[in-house]
This record gives C-alpha cells, sequence and structure tokens, in this order.
C-alpha cells in the first residue's frame, strides 16, 4: 500500500469518527516532531472538513531532556502561559482536540534522576489538557508509527510491520472502516449496558500477584469510548477496547501486579506491584523504574488513588496481535487495566458540575495526572459482587464472560 | 568534522555571540521541523548558561501549505491568539529570541494563488515579532543547513558543501570564532562611522537597471548588526556583513533592479524591477513571482515604502563564496539591498518613544512586514549627496571606498 494512502485513509477515520470534526471548528494537535507525516495528512483532511484552523504543536524530547538536565530546580514544573491559554482558548471556543502517540524513543529519560522527571510534568498544563478531555472538547488519541517504535516494539525498525499492526487495531484492515467501527461501538456499549444492569458494588479482582477490591460508586455508570462533547460524538481513543468506569476512590485494597510494562515520561517501568490500603497505594515496587513510579504517583494528593478502573477481553484485537506496544494507547486495550490519578468525569454522570471538594467528598478522584496500568491477562478473573453479596463471574482467563 | 562537533561550536556561537543570552532568560526559538538538530543543540547550550526556559516553536510549511489552499478567506489572516501571547511576554519579560533561516523548500508555495500567501501572514503576529526586535528582546537569525536548502543552492542535495559554506560565513573556520566576531563588528562599525560622518542627505544609486535616490532622514544613524537591548549587546544577524539605516519613507524616487532572486512566502522572485515615485512603488515587474510581490507589498500601507537600506562590499564573506543561496540572511549579506516595509528603528534615536503617527509625519515608515531585496553587484555605484550637494563616492563597482 502506498504511503501516501495509507496516510490519507488514516486522516480520514481520525478525523471523521474519532475527532467527528465540524465545520468551523479549531483543531489543536499535540504530537511529536517524528508524527509529521500523520499530522500533516490530518491537517489537510481536517481543512477539507472545514477546520477553521489547525494547529499543530510539535513537541521534541531531545529539548525537553536539554531542560529536565540542566534547569534550575525551581524552575522545572512552570507551564509557559502560552500553552495554558492555548488550551484554555480551545476549550472556551469548543475546538476539538487531537493528541498522537507511539514514542519514537520510550526510554530516552532513563538515565534521568525520576524525581526531576517526575517534577517537570508542567503540572498547570496537564490539568488543563484534563479539562479539555471533561465535555469541553470533542477529542482522540490515536498512535504514529514511527520507526523508533518499531525498534521498541520489534527489536529492528520494521516500520511497515508495526503499521499492519496499527491498522489492523484500528479497522483499517475493512472494507468500510467507519461502518465497522460503528458496529464495533455498538458491541462495547452492549457490554457496558450489562454491567450496568447489574449495579454491582465491588469488583474483585483475582490472578498471579493480584488480590484485589475495587468499590463502585453508586452513581457511576460503565462506558465505551464513545463520548460527547458539546453534542458532538466522538471516539475518545483509536484503538479502544475497553468498558470503563470511576471507581470510589476510597474503598480499593489489596494487591495488584502490572501485566505490561508502563512507558512513563521517557523511562519504561517493568514488574510494578502496588499494594492498596483504604483506596492509597502504601507499597510500591518494580523490577525497573521504581524511583519513577514512586516520583509519579506523589505528584499530587490523587495521584496515589485510581481513577479509573476498564475491562478488556483478551480476544480483543489488540491482544490477538500478542505484541508489547509499550505504548499505553495500545497495551491497556490488550488488557484490563485502572488508572491512577482523576477520574474519568463522564462516567459519573453530573460530576463535572461539581465543586472538586464535593467530588472529593463523593470518593471520584481528583487529579493533574491520569496514568493507566495494565493489569489482565489469560489467568485474570474479575468478578462483581452485588449490594446482596452476591458474587457474579465478569472475566474468567481473561475473557468477558457476564451475559 | 563530526556533526556534533559541529553543531556543538555553532551553538555556542549563537547562544554566545548573537544572542549574548543571560542567565535566567527565557529563549524563545522559532524554527521549522528540519532545523532540529540545530535547535536541539542550540537548547542545551542556553540551558547550561543558565536559560529559564526553551521553547523551541516548530512550524511544518506543509501544514501551513493546507492552510492557505483551504482555509476559508476570512481566516486566512488569523493570528493564534497564544502565539501572539508568548511572543508578547517575551518581550515583556526581557527574554531572547533566536530565528533559524534555512528553507527546506523555497518553493513549496509557488503554485499557490499568490494573493491568498500574502494575505495568510498572520500580520498580528508578525507585527508583534517585529517589536521585539525594536530593544525589548536580545535576538539574532542564523541559519540552519538543510538538504533541502542544499538542492536549491547546489542542485543537488550537498549537506556538507552548504554547512561548509555557513560556516565560513559566519566566521566558525577561524581559531577563535568569538575574537574573529569582536574584530569584526568593529570592522563594520568603523565603516559606519564614516558614514555617519558625513551626513549625507540623499543617496544616489547607479547601475544596470538602477537609477535611485534615496532621501535620508537628519535624525538617522549607520549602524552595524551589533545591537543593544535591556543594556545587553547582541548581533541580530549571522553572517552580517552590511552597515544600514533608516531612509526617508517619503523621498525615494527612480528605478530599481534586485541582482538576486528573493525568496518571499515560498515563492522566488526572479527579475524584480520597481519604481518609487514620492517614496511609494508604484510599478512592479518580475520575471517569476510577480504576482507574489505585487499582493506582498499591497499588504499594508507601509509594505510599499521603503524602511531600511544597507551597504554591503561584494568582497564581504558571503559574497566571496559567489554562491545564490536563495536565502535572504545569506544573500543580503553578499550585496547591497533595500526593504520595503517597516524602518528599523535603532537606526533613528528616540523614534521607539514615538507614537505611530509621529513617526509617519517624520518619513519614518511603519508596516507589518520587513522584506529586503538584493540590488547589490559589481556594477553598482553609490554616492552620497551632502545638503550642499556635493556627490561623494561611497561604493564603486560594488566596493566600499567611502573613507
Amino acid at each position: 500500500m502506498r504511503t501516501a494512502e495509507r496516510l490519507e485513509d488514516y486522516a480520514k477515520l481520525i478525523v471523521e469518527v474519532g475527532l467527528n470534526l465540524q465545520p468551523g471548528q479549531r483543531l489543536a494537535i499535540n504530537c511529536s516532531l517524528e508524527h509529521a507525516p500523520l499530522a500533516r495528512s490530518v491537517a489537510a483532511r481536517a481543512y477539507g472538513a472545514g477546520a477553521q484552523f489547525v494547529d499543530v504543536l510539535y513537541a521534541d524530547q531531545h529539548v525537553r531532556l536539554a531542560h529536565i538536565e540542566r534547569v534550575e530546580e525551581d524552575d522545572l514544573d512552570w507551564s509557559p502561559p502560552w500553552l495554558v491559554k492555548r488550551l484554555r482558548e480551545l476549550g472556551d471556543d469548543g475546538g476539538a482536540l487531537l493528541g498522537l502517540t507511539g514514542n519514537p524513543d520510550p526510554e530516552l529519560f532513563s538515565g534521568l534522576d525520576g524525581g526531576r522527571v517526575a517534577r517537570a510534568r508542567m503540572q498547570e498544563l496537564s490539568a488543563t489538557s484534563l479539562r479539555l478531555t471533561e465535555g469541553l472538547c470533542n477529542w482522540t488519541v490515536v498512535a504514529c508509527p514511527t520507526t523508533g517504535w518499531a525498534q521498541t516494539v520489534f527489536g529492528e525498525p520494521d516500520l511497515e510491520r508495526l503499521w499492519e499492526a496499527v491498522r489492523s487495531a484500528v479497522r483499517l484492515d475493512e472494507p468500510d472502516p467507519g461502518a465497522a467501527w460503528r458496529a464495533h461501538i455498538a458491541d462495547l456499549d452492549r457490554r457496558a449496558s450489562r454491567l450496568n444492569a447489574r449495579r454491582f458494588d465491588t469488583l474483585r479482582y483475582r490472578g498471579p500477584g493480584t488480590d484485589l477490591t475495587v468499590g463502585l460508586l453508586a452513581s457511576s455508570v460503565w462506558c465505551s469510548a464513545l463520548d460527547e462533547s458539546r453534542g458532538i460524538k466522538h471516539v475518545a481513543n483509536m484503538p479502544t477496547e475497553e468498558v470503563f468506569t470511576t471507581p470510589d476512590a476510597r474503598r480499593v485494597s489489596g494487591t495488584v501486579a502490572a501485566t505490561y510494562p508502563l512507558q512513563l515520561n521517557g523511562t519504561l517501568v517493568r514488574g510494578l506491584q502496588v499494594r492498596f490500603e483504604n483506596g492509597r497505594a502504601i507499597e510500591v515496587a518494580a523490577d525497573e523504574g521504581e524511583e519513577m513510579i514512586r516520583a509519579h504517583i506523589a505528584s499530587d494528593d490523587g495521584a496515589a488513588r485510581l481513577g479509573e478502573i476498564a475491562l478488556v477481553d483478551r480476544s480483543s484485537r489488540v491482544g490477538r496481535t500478542g505484541l508489547v506496544f509499550f505504548d499505553t494507547l495500545f497495551d491497556e486495550n490488550a488488557a484490563s487495566h485502572i488508572a491512577f490519578g482523576a477520574a474519568i468525569l463522564v462516567t459519573v454522570p453530573g460530576a463535572s458540575d461539581l465543586p472538586p471538594q464535593e467530588r472529593h467528598a463523593r470518593g471520584i478522584n481528583s487529579s493533574s495526572l491520569h496514568t493507566d496500568f495494565m493489569i489482565g491477562s489469560a489467568e485474570l478473573s474479575v468478578s462483581g459482587v452485588t449490594m446482596s453479596g452476591e458474587e457474579i463471574p465478569i472475566l474468567r482467563d481473561g475473557v468477558f464472560v457476564l451475559s
């Protein structure tokens, strides 16, 4: 397949299905330098769809490396006010937001001081960005294959093979990708409906290294990634294979073992194990990147509590590839996962209208970060426990079985 | 020479001599995607010199192309408010500004509608940027060699040869480039002093296709590119071989022929000829790009009047290469030039404190653009005419002869 053609197909899917971009909207694209080919295709397609302006902000991890290495401690976390303004205005004006992942060098920061990397997170900017995803913008996150990413996945820079894996994961190998997405989202929504019909009080996770109980909120619902913002339906992640909800940030206890490496701030965290008590992570260990994850979840009050739980059937398109992508967007759609940090407010009707202290009082977590990690595998079982104490299988051996 | 080493040498020169960056300053870098290797080296060097933050804004000409091709007419000139804020705050906070040239594809926009290209100039942003150079920031403009630019200059992507030409033009081939720059600037300042001592009323340009009279302001001075902003001395262009001043925007008459192609908004303008009357360009013709230059100088009231005249000895380091660089930073330092648009206010003491209408009344041009074009050659003669009518040679056959 010609490179130009596959970029155009992908751009069409992103603009029409992922973003559902409307005429007159502004589109902000956040990506890395290495994503330029896809950013250009999306920009051209977006203008074709009537975009008022397409604003591509290219991040450069090497410039960021120099910043983290050398800047004065006090200046580490500074958020450039014009970048905050850029996102605020996008929200105020009802724009659309596209994030591209596909880290060309997931371990670039692994030699740096983990505490400095965590503090260099531009907290104000991150928080502003998170707010956009709470009903202000139609947004999506997709991946752009790069040779560096291919090197990480395959041990060789096989860009063609990575493109084929990505195209399959996002259903670009279907004759009518748009129709395939409508059918797929309907499947996920049916799964979410079954969970919602049960009104479980608690989930129980059991697997190797995992024995975890997660309390659910009476007011939360299970959702697919088909989101709606200002009346515009959009798919917040592509691929997406999950159904997810917000847990009660006070009622999480037990141990959990990550089943995939986690790419975090330019470092890979491998062999992560966490013990929770009363909702808070109180013990954290990892074979690699332990310092990084510890510093990360110390970023703010809510960073060590859960903001999301998501269930993924291991037969998903991503899971079937058998690959570890070292990219959360993909790996979280191969396996069930949970996330430190901010709750996904769309799963708690009315929550985005509540003041933060009221959300806190109701067990809805707040944080400037949202960091997923994967805990699903062929050996994971998840059950739902109803208010009356009945335990009902949801996942068995990684397969969704709830009817 | 190793690639890393030549980037580091260049970055050191840019930070220490071009910008003269001070500890605690913020540095904004405006460049293209293709300039990433140099931007990264400069960022690392700037942090080493104590920069508070280095903000690299990567422009993408292909995204801009899509914008110019497809956006609604009313949205063509929109300046993103966050980019305006970025520059305003840089000026308010006394930051430093680096611009990188070296267009990887100088004719990318040549197939587009010239009127739309000219209107897509983001006038508010350009004007904000120009104001920074009027004493608010220490700034410099330098070139980053790219394969695309090498292709344009040599007809083949000989990046090594272009690097050697650039290194020589910016004196990186000297044993102590910093010392070489101090000596070179002293030479140019002596040339400016000789011109200032004469207090010419008018300049007369004569050469093939050129017979031009330019009135000078009683209050203006000739300067080199050694500029001073908030007490920080910096070299505004590297290379620089010119001495320049602001003409009386009302007293320009006659004809002038460009001697180099002019790279303008992604189009090359070749064979440009202009006739001035009472300061205004009233006839414009070109072999190529005529529509583009016509639209360009119709951008605002001052765009068809001159804001700068500059004298360059043809034996300059750039001139001696014998190359046409298709890049104004280089070509303007190979040959005498004049500029449409904004006056360079540092050459008119006190002018930056005057309100715009007062500057206008004194013949100091205002515009949101500043576009140099080259008129020097081995056949150009320039004379100065004193108030008493005495005519004194300044350039003969392209060589500076004024003592």
